[in-house]
């Protein structure tokens, strides 16, 4: 019988299944930023867009370090807050309070996004690979950054729905 | 043709999505508990499972304080976050690497949580309907506290396995 899986195949599973939800957000924030009214939702959603290619970046750097192929895992996280996020463009709702909908959705991906860089960057550490964790960082940083801006949007959008 | 949706149609379709997420986790968390290995991390989830009744409550409440019947809509964001962690438990890791992966897939789910409270409190406010943001606030509190204390409890897992 093979010896149990430690810490550090926990942490590559992570990374795999990170990898993968970065791509998916990909394509998700593509059509997030296309169904949004507001510019500056727009913008955000396109900035961040940009950002998670960098992200995808520093993911490949990670695996790098670890000699370890960079490939995904099916994220099935990341897929169902997708699949919601997908579900408010169908609805009947009118264009604010759509925009409304689609901050709430970006803003429980960076939720998911930042648990999950939390978890890497407490298993890296544990590890010793602080390069790793440094980079991981910052995109918990990143991460953090992009769910205040969110907030922001949704004081200025809730002015105009409610 | 029907006018479209507005932000309190949006609103009472979060809070059944909400109300059936805590339902899922009730029967997530008691499978949770079950798994874990150490005896702290078996409270933190029976605890947390204590909680999650009391913010279905605090959803019924805040249901009757809109005059709308308390029922769910599947959850997908939440399902695929359970489904993670169902996965977790099949894997053959070492007893201390499944124990930090369970206080993973915990701290995911009470980010997702926070995503949620956190949009239904900024609608709530902007509805005025202060009553149901102070219950909905209370719950959020309890989200953040899950999440610290479950970091704590992953320093102290860390320290046993790497």
């Amino acid at each position: 019988m093979a010896d149990a899986g430690t810490l550090h195949d926990a942490f590559v599973d992570e990374l795999r299944d990170t990898y993968d939800a970065e791509k998916q957000l990909m394509k998700a924030l593509a059509k997030m930023a296309k169904a949004a009214s507001s510019t500056d939702l727009k913008t955000a959603f396109e900035t961040h867009l940009e950002e998670t290619r960098g992200q995808i970046e520093r993911l490949d750097e990670v695996f790098a370090g670890l000699d370890e192929k960079a490939r995904g895992k099916h994220c099935e996280g990341i897929a169902g807050i997708i699949d919601e996020g997908k579900a408010i463009v169908e609805e009947d709702f009118d264009e604010n309070t759509i925009d409304a909908c689609l901050i709430a959705a970006g803003q429980r991906a960076e939720h998911y996004e930042m648990a999950v860089y939390g978890t890497l960057i407490a298993w890296a550490k544990a590890m010793g690979h602080s390069a790793a964790a440094d980079l991981l960082q910052q995109t918990l940083d990143e991460e953090k950054a992009a769910d205040e801006k969110k907030a922001l949007l949704m004081k200025f959008e809730l002015k105009l729905v409610a």
